[in-house]
């Protein structure tokens, strides 16, 4: 900074203006302002600086710890945001940005947004949000509807109602999941004439109580790690969120997860909640769901289903079908952020009865009194903004068909993807979409022959192998800025369970187009050939025995 | 609706639409876009309709539960919105709301908010957040700083230090409360040789491995009530959040807190932490944290303190002495969008110790991997918007010194408006303000004097018919919605501990005027007069047993 820098000084008039006075439409932040109204994608193109930053580079920008004792001025400021944190932020919203689960937003959630914060709701109680609370009623109602489609009798009864709830708003799946797991342990222990229940009396007196060596929830290995989490949380335990293997193609080994409820039932451990998944995270797999309540119904235990990723999958009537069953769930989590095209900060978790988010009730004196129909009281976050008013927004304004369009768009999209990679001679598809989500890796015709004839030893070798080379794809791509997929370790049925780094593909935006698609193939080709790639590819050529000559050739 | 609205139909062609065409600037939301850019006030002020409807009214305008098949058109949910949403939530940024701790937000939070929406960031992990994960880190360690004021070394040290984190950012204070305390219960039963720890094994085999008939935390009577939320979530049980008296001023009873712990280490529970309050919700005061924390050293336990409402005060050089001892505390929660001035949904604690929030670490094999400087390994919620931006924003747009300037207004106003209920004929001020928040109730002199020679009996239905009149202006008032005072029900020492309602004002709006603060006392003492109460008023003077005449005349 120079030294003739001016400096502002707080006083109190400026500290009255900063709650008074607009920016002017031509400071710097007031024109942003219009330019985002005006044209999102270009604001987002010309400020976002492709090429990485390594972090640590960074970080320097953000290196001082003490709050600044003067005020900076908001022009200042603004510069300060966009030359440091915009430029080398994500552009989540580009249509090569293919690699997680947040993409572009429809653009009438950003005016809608700034409605939004303009009136900062808290919808804690209706004290502090009014209608912003039958509102997040009426979501909850309709997204209830889409999973468990009662008629409006039940709805009338019962959404408005104070005494239940039909669900509960959060902010994102993370704590959709807690909340359904919270439910379904104090569902568990209930109180009874001597004991309190377990909300009341902790787990430690529970299971002394009701006689039980340990308590355990079973998801398949796909399970979101939000899972484990909670139950670190609820007092579970980590280790008691039990991981059933999968088949082939990412879904709960049925016979693995009865065999486990038996097991658990001998040696005295309740079974607090059966998870199924609807759109794992890694694969895009969906849980046989029906089979999973019926296992669930004849252990008499809970059933939820992590729907985070897939739930919007019911808009569609071509796929809905693939999450038959879901209906049977005691609960089901889905994130409006997600597939709804809703900002940050706003899930769900629906239950199938009205009463059950009693199990977590709580009240106060000053608000959500009992009896109020205050939503704090049976929510885990207590001051929450008013998000529901922009999924209620994407809901009539995109409408049921709309969502279907965008749900098939990304699930054909998807299976055109898997046939270009099938039809590649580098590249192997890992895991089929079954919705809009593939997995695949680095992966060429001339291993997969040496691959063959390899014995166990040297098929982890080469794996491992190619793991690196795909990882480094990954990298290389990601940091070139141009386009991104992501990347995990799986454990493919078909390598033994040998682990295997792939790239992970998720096609949500609508914008992503099939030649996106092939740059993107091309693109990691092309790194796949280059030379910061070349020892790992000597390194290959050696595992499958093959001189390089020949490889060349080929 | 008309049989001859247009119907919108969603096509393959209309979906790309919303996703690419921005609202024209003249269409109804290109308009409202634009006045809150303009003249935020004004565009609450004219939308926003001050009389009370009745809930159940509202409900009728959500009471659809069906997802609409076709698109409605963005005007037409707009003004959907505007009148029957808008118009009907709380004017949360009135001078005149003094009721709850939401307050007005400075101007420039509106278009940064906007750009924060825009990129839609997700903070759980750097790879869709990039430059937004070492812009938290710095945020976090900007507040560590306000609160442990360690130095540069130190935040050099550890900022932005992959291994740790300062603090967790979240929704809110609520989820920040869970964090400490599930950190507590982390730290209170590690792994040993034989054991994985409690958050592996769950509170059952903790307590079992570790010999103790229990867990308990304890907090004074004025806690908040996300702390038995914790205690049931954490399965420690909310009959375990051990409820400590207060002295008059409603900070914590010493010797009670003493005896307590003393108690219970007798009964061999552990004591999982000690929760001090910097600005209880209900009355706004500090508890003596360094005799606290001296305690819970003592007693080898735990320290938090819940600072969601009073933690900016130690912005100000004139009160932060009220905060003494709070750098004691292992950690310490804050809200930014209290008394920071940031939109709803940002909140965070910090932590003393830079490795202490690794006892909730959790880790996936495709985000958030080991050694990564992802922040969701450390944090309760998954996905996470990119609100950091906006606290740094107001950290350095407004400066120390501009928190400085209005915290001190505040507690400056507080105690005008408390001078000015003292010196009232018809209201007693029922908690002094130590920062910006008092409570007081109506209580005319002529009821104070029969109340002294009343017996206990008598009193008790005097302070209850008192409460009444309390909560049936508090009502009125809201209802007309020129202003609003929140109430609660505190049992305050000066009445042997009897319940009664009083209103509660928080004055965090630097727009608050001491003209308003006088017209809210004269609305409520007309309310008084009115006929809706004078029921209640004949009862009360019934229980004073004075003439209606005498009265009328006094």
């Amino acid at each position: 900074m120079s030294k003739t820098k001016k400096i502002a000084k707080a006083s109190l008039e400026t500290m009255y203006r900063v709650f008074t006075i607009p920016e002017a439409p031509n400071s710097t932040l007031g024109r942003i302002d219009q330019k985002i109204s005006q044209n999102l994608a270009g604001f987002l193109q010309d400020h976002i600086v492709a090429v990485e930053k390594d972090l640590s580079e960074m970080e320097k920008d953000f290196a001082e710890s003490r709050i600044p004792e003067d005020p900076v001025f908001v022009s200042e400021q603004t510069q300060f945001l966009l030359d440091k944190l915009v430029s080398q932020s994500v552009h989540t919203a580009s249509p090569s940005f293919i690699g997680h689960m947040t993409s572009a937003l429809p653009y009438f959630m950003l005016p809608l947004s700034k409605i939004m914060i303009a009136l900062n709701q808290n919808l804690v109680k209706t004290e502090t949000s009014k209608a912003f609370t039958p509102l997040e009623r009426q979501v909850i109602g309709m997204m209830h509807r889409l999973v468990y489609d009662r008629d409006d009798a039940y709805y009338h009864e019962w959404m408005h109602n104070s005494s239940v709830a039909l669900g509960s708003m959060c902010s994102g799946g993370t704590v959709a999941n807690i909340t359904a797991l919270w439910v379904a342990r104090n569902l568990c222990f209930p109180a009874d004439s001597v004991f309190k229940g377990v909300r009341r009396e902790g787990m430690f007196k529970a299971l002394k109580h009701y006689g039980y060596e340990g308590a355990a929830v079973l998801v398949s290995k796909r399970g979101h790690y939000s899972l484990s989490k909670s139950a670190d949380l609820l007092g579970l335990g980590s280790d008691n969120i039990i991981a059933i293997p999968t088949g082939a193609n990412n879904k709960i080994d049925l016979q693995a997860l009865r065999a486990t409820c038996e097991k658990l039932r001998d040696a005295n451990v309740r079974v607090i909640s059966l998870v199924g998944i609807a759109g794992t995270t890694e694969t895009g797999n969906i849980d046989p769901l029906e089979d999973m309540a019926a296992i669930a119904k004849e252990f008499n235990t809970y059933f939820h289903v992590d729907a985070a990723w897939g739930g919007p999958t019911l808009f569609s009537n071509n796929y809905k079908h693939l999450l038959k069953g879901i209906e049977l769930a005691d609960s089901v989590t889905m994130d409006a952020h997600k597939q709804l095209y809703v900002p940050m900060g706003a899930g769900l978790v629906v239950f199938k009865t009205p009463s059950t988010s009693n199990a977590i009730e709580h009240h106060a004196q000053y608000i959500i009194r009992q009896g109020s129909r205050d939503l704090g009281s049976k929510t885990l976050e207590g001051s929450r903004p008013g998000m529901a008013m922009l999924i209620q927004s994407g809901l009539k304004i995109i409408g049921r068909t709309g969502y279907e369009i965008l749900i098939d768009l990304g699930i054909e999209k998807a299976k055109t993807f898997a046939a270009m990679i099938d039809q590649a001679d580098d590249f192997e598809l890992v895991s089929e979409p079954e919705l809009n989500i593939l997995t695949y890796r680095y992966h060429p015709v001339w291993v997969r022959q040496a691959f063959e004839f390899a014995d166990e030893e040297r098929r982890q070798a080469i794996n491992d192998c190619l793991s690196r080379i795909t990882k480094g794809i990954q990298k290389t791509q990601r940091a070139r800025g141009k386009a991104f997929v992501s990347r995990t370790r799986l454990n493919p049925a078909a390598y033994d369970g040998q682990a295997c780094v792939v790239f992970r593909v998720v096609l949500a935006n609508p914008l992503t187009t099939v030649e996106i698609l092939q740059d993107i193939l091309e693109e990691q080709r092309a790194i796949a050939a280059e030379d910061i790639l070349s020892e790992r590819m000597d390194e290959l050529r050696n595992l499958c025995a093959i001189p390089t000559a020949k490889v060349a050739a080929s």
